[in-house]
C-alpha cells in the first residue's frame, strides 16, 4: 500500500506559539503520524524577520515575506495563522485562505471573537475547517469539549478564569500583600505580562475568549460587542485582604449565563467563596466551568498560555484536519444557530462588595446605611478596621444581599457623592464560583 | 433540499443510563439535530422486562427480546450497548453489531477494558466507529480529550478519582468520623452504592477505567490484566483522622505513569496532600489528571455517573457518528499502537504511611524502627496518641521517606510478625496528587 499523503502545513507568525508548533510537530512526528493517519509536516513559513534566531531550524522550509502568499502556495494544504489581531494581515490571510478553499487553524481569539461568524460562513461555503482550539485556554481542549463532548446538552452557564496574566497578578498580590503596580512590574519582568498589559489587565483578552465560549455553549453567533468588560486595575491590596477575611478570593472571571431573558456575558473581577473549586485555581492556570442541564457541573483546568500548551492545541486541530474530521466551527451550521438575544449588564442581580474610604467621624455609617436603604439595597455585613487608607480616613467594607445592578449603581453614585466618603469607592461583585 | 436522513438508534439495556439516553434524545431533539446535522432518533429497544415502568414512553419503538436482534434490525444504523458486563450478551451484541458493519456506542467499561483491543480491530475491519465516551468518568469528555484534544502530546501520567462511590464513602467518612461499614450502608440506602458493592469498593471499576485511560494516553493496546488493584475496605476512621493530622486526604486513585521502564498502572487508596487539586474533589465527583510533555498538567472534574451525565456522553458519541467523524477507537489504528511494556507494581517507589496497633510497653518503637532500618526503610515522621485501638493497645503511625515497594513489603511482613504488633497493620501509599 502506498503511504498516505502528508498534510502540508504553512505557518504564518513565528513567535512563541509558532516556534512551539514547529518544535512539537518535529519532536512528536511519529506519534502525530500514528494518530493523524498520515504525516503532518511544515512546508512553508511566513514571518517578519527572517534572520531572528527562534531556536528552531528553518532549512528546507519555503519562506514567504507576504503571509497572503501562504494561502496561494500549492504545497500548503492547511494554513496556520499565528499573527494575531482582529484586523490587518491576520484577518486578510484567514479570509484569503478560506476563499481559496484551504482549511485554517488559528490561535487568534480577537479575530474569532470579532469576525468568527463571517469567517465560519466562508469556511462552510468552501467546505473546509476553521479550527481555533488554541484561541481559548491554551492547552485545555475546551473548544472540543463544548462543541463535541457536550454537544448533546443544553448549557446553562460557561466561564471561568480565562486570563493567566490576571490570575498570576491576583495570586501574587494575595501571597505577597503587595499592590497591583508592583506585582504587574514583576509579571512583566518574568514574561507573564506584556510591555503594554492593557489587553490582559483590562479584561479584553478574557472577553474575547468568553465571547467564543458563549457562542459555542449556547449555539448562537459569536457576539463580542455585547460582553460587559472590566479589568483588575482597581483592585487594591486592601481588597485582597478584606476578601480573604470575608472568606473569599478575588478572581477575574468570565461569566456567560443562559437566563430566561437571553444570554448574559460579562468579564469582571469578583469575589468567589474560598471553598469554590475555581477559587483554588492559582497562578498562570486557567479554568473553565460549564454547567449543563443533564451533565451538571464540569471544570477543566490547565495551562492557558505558553508555547507548549498552545502548540498542542494547534496541532490537535491539524490532526483533526488530517483525519478528515469536519465539524462546523460553531458546532452547527450558520443557518442552524439560535437567535438568543444578549441581555445587558444592568439586568444582572447578585451580591456586592463595596469598599469605601470614609472620614473617621460619628454618624458616617448611619449616613451610608441610609442611602443604601433608600435605594433598596439590603446589607449583609460590614467590616471596619482602624487601618488608615489615607490621612484621617478609614476603610470600611459593606457586603450586600442580592441586589440589582441598577439599584447598586444608583446607590454607589449617591454614596460617592457624600462629603464623608473619599473618592473612588471600589465595587466588586460576589459570585458563587 | 431534502432533509438529511435520520440516524436510527437501537438501544440495548434500559436501566438508568438507557432510560436517560432516551429522555435526553427526546428533550434536546432540536439542538441535537442542529449539531449532528440530522435527526438522531431511537427506533428500537431491547431490555429484559417489557412491562417495567421506566418513566419514559416506549410507544412506536420496536422491542426485541433478544439484544442480538438489534444488530440485525434493518432500521437500526447504530447500536447502543448499555447492558454491562465484560462477557455474555453485551459482548455478543457488540461483536455481532461490528461484524454486521454497524457502529457501536457503549458505556461498558468492563467490556472495553477486557476486550477493547479485539473489538477495535473488528470495528476497523468494518470501517465503523466503536465509541465509549460514557465508559469513563460519565459526563466528563475525557476520552475525546485524550484521543483528540491531546493527540499531539506525549503523556507522562494519567489518572485520578475514577469511582464516585468510593469518593463518596471516603468523603462521608471524613466529614462524619464514621467507619467504612456504616458509611457504605448509608451509600447503599442513598443509591450511591450497589447492593453488592465489590466492583466499586474493591477498586475493579476504577481499574477498568484506568486501563482504558492508560491505553489512550500512551497509545498502546488496552491491558486490564496488568493493573494492580486494591480497594478501600481496609481504610478505618483512624486512618482518615491521622491523614488529616498529617496534612493529607485519603483518596482512591487510579494512576498510570509512563516511566523509563514502561507503563505502570495501579488503583489503590492513597494519601494526597490537602493542597493538591485532586484532594479538593469530594463526594460523587470524578476528576482526571493528565500530564503531558508539552501541555503540562490538566485536570478535568465533573460527575462520573448518573443518568444525565452518562447519557450526555452516549449522545455525544451518537452525534459524532451522525456527523460522519471516524476516529480509531484507541486514537490510532491497531497496527500503529506502541509496544510499551507494563511495569509490575514491585518496581514502584514512593513514600508510605503505616498504621500499626501496638502493645503499650517500653521499647516497642525501638523494635519497629530497628526492623525498618534493617530493611533500608528510612522514617520521615511518627505519630502516637493515647487513643485506644483495642485492649491495652495504642495506634502508631509511621511515615517513610521514598522507599521501594519491595523494601516496604519486606519490612511490613517482618513488622507484622513482631509480638508487640497486633494483627492487620494498614499500609497506604503517599502520592503527590
Amino acid at each position: 500500500m502506498a503511504s498516505p499523503a502528508s498534510l502540508r502545513v504553512g505557518i504564518a507568525g513565528l513567535g512563541t506559539v509558532g516556534a512551539g508548533t514547529v518544535s512539537l510537530l518535529r519532536a512528536n512526528a511519529a506519534l502525530i503520524e500514528a494518530r493523524a493517519g498520515r504525516p503532518v509536516v511544515v512546508t512553508a513559513i511566513s514571518a517578519r524577520d527572517r534572520s531572528r534566531d527562534r531556536g528552531i531550524a528553518l532549512d528546507g522550509l519555503r519562506w514567504h515575506d507576504d503571509p497572503l502568499a501562504l494561502a496561494n502556495d500549492r504545497d500548503v494544504d492547511v494554513v496556520v495563522e499565528l499573527i494575531g489581531g482582529a484586523e490587518g494581515p491576520a484577518r486578510r490571510l484567514v479570509e484569503h485562505a478560506l476563499g481559496n478553499g484551504r482549511p485554517v487553524v488559528t490561535a487568534n481569539k480577537a479575530l474569532i471573537a470579532v469576525h468568527g461568524a463571517t469567517l465560519a460562513a466562508s469556511a462552510e461555503r468552501a467546505g473546509v475547517a476553521l479550527a481555533f482550539e488554541a484561541a481559548v485556554a491554551g492547552g485545555i481542549p475546551v473548544i472540543k469539549a463544548l462543541r463535541e463532548g457536550l454537544a448533546a446538552d443544553r448549557l446553562l452557564r460557561i466561564g471561568g478564569i480565562l486570563n493567566g496574566t490576571c490570575n498570576y497578578i491576583l495570586t501574587a498580590m494575595r501571597e505577597s500583600g503587595r499592590g497591583f503596580d508592583e506585582v504587574l512590574q514583576e509579571a512583566q519582568a518574568l514574561g507573564y505580562a506584556e510591555a503594554d498589559p492593557s489587553t490582559d489587565v483590562d479584561g479584553i483578552d478574557a472577553a474575547h475568549k468568553l465571547a467564543i465560549l458563549a457562542a459555542l455553549a449556547f449555539g448562537r453567533p459569536v457576539d463580542f460587542s455585547s460582553v460587559h468588560v472590566e479589568g483588575i486595575r482597581s483592585i487594591g491590596a486592601l481588597d485582597i485582604g478584606f476578601a480573604n477575611e470575608l472568606g473569599y478570593r478575588i478572581k477575574l472571571l468570565g461569566i456567560a449565563r443562559h437566563t430566561e431573558r437571553g444570554v448574559e456575558t460579562r468579564v469582571h473581577p469578583c469575589l468567589v467563596p474560598i471553598a469554590a473549586p475555581i477559587a483554588q485555581v492559582d497562578g498562570v492556570f486557567n479554568a473553565v466551568v460549564a454547567e449543563g442541564e443533564f451533565v451538571g457541573r464540569l471544570m477543566l483546568e490547565g495551562r492557558g498560555a505558553g508555547a507548549g500548551p498552545t502548540a498542542t492545541a494547534v496541532v490537535a486541530d491539524l490532526i483533526d484536519i488530517a483525519r478528515g474530521s469536519l465539524v462546523p466551527a460553531w458546532g452547527a451550521s450558520s443557518g442552524a444557530l439560535s437567535a438568543l438575544v444578549s441581555v445587558p449588564m444592568s439586568e444582572r442581580s447578585g451580591d456586592f462588595y463595596l469598599r469605601l474610604s470614609v472620614l473617621d467621624r460619628p454618624g458616617v455609617i448611619a449616613e451610608i446605611a441610609g442611602v443604601l436603604r433608600d435605594c433598596g439595597v439590603s446589607l449583609r455585613s460590614m467590616l471596619q478596621h482602624g487601618r488608615e487608607a489615607a490621612e484621617g480616613a478609614v476603610p470600611i467594607v459593606l457586603v450586600t444581599h442580592e441586589t440589582s445592578e441598577a439599584a447598586m449603581q444608583a446607590a454607589l453614585e449617591k454614596i460617592a457623592a457624600l462629603d464623608v466618603v473619599l473618592p473612588r469607592p471600589t465595587m466588586l461583585r460576589i459570585e458563587p464560583g
